[in-house]
């Protein structure tokens, strides 16, 4: 019996929110040290790599991210102490829902179908003609 | 300060999942006894509700609705004891949620930017004017 897996964003404000291509790249961040070295530790695009960090900017009042200058590869990025409260903060929720999910979840589980991936998949139409 | 949202769906399965559209759908389909009722109580177009209850009946090995004949009208649909079950469930791990997010969150929030809605959105066309 597969254990559910709970997906989730969290919505702060109106266009303001942080989901796990968010968390997943700030970590990739805080690890590589550097924006495109992190998108493609991820297989993520650059563009959308600099798209998200954005979105992250515009959200917060303090920054996630800060610039690091110097050093071989003339600087990079890395995580403010906001940013990583951020990724701590989310993975804790995840833990959090996860738990939930198990406890909650225990009189659903056993009536999900595990033979899904062997079965045909929803038709698009609904008056197409089936021989069911 | 906004109280963020969590927004979430839950995985059982390869193509198998339950979110908020499907549950949305359920309760009306309780409320109303119809299935284009229901869809039309919750302002969703009867393809779509038709939809992710064909996605609901391939996920699980009971079935969450029942058709009920006879009556006026001839007969409608009802919600079956696991039906009742999936939807309860679900609004429980809902609250759950909700809360492990308040108690988690309280670091974060006072960062969320509140000015969002008066800020410049992305613009769609970068090059549209504005008298903003």
């Amino acid at each position: 019996m597969p254990t559910p897996i709970v997906r989730f964003r969290i919505d702060f404000a109106k266009n303001s929110y942080v989901g796990p291509g968010k968390i997943d790249l700030l970590e990739a961040i805080r690890d590589s040290g550097s924006l495109s070295q992190a998108a493609r530790d991820i297989g993520m695009s650059y563009r959308r790599a600099w798209l998200l960090l954005e979105g992250l900017k515009t959200s917060f009042r303090e920054p996630v991210t800060l610039a690091t200058t110097g050093g071989k590869g003339g600087g990079g990025v890395t995580l403010t102490s906001f940013g990583e409260t951020l990724v701590k903060t989310y993975r804790l929720l995840e833990q959090d829902i996860a738990e939930a999910a198990v406890r909650r979840l225990h009189a659903i589980t056993p009536s999900v179908d595990t033979h899904l991936t062997a079965k045909t998949r929803t038709p698009r139409r609904p008056l197409a003609r089936s021989q069911n």
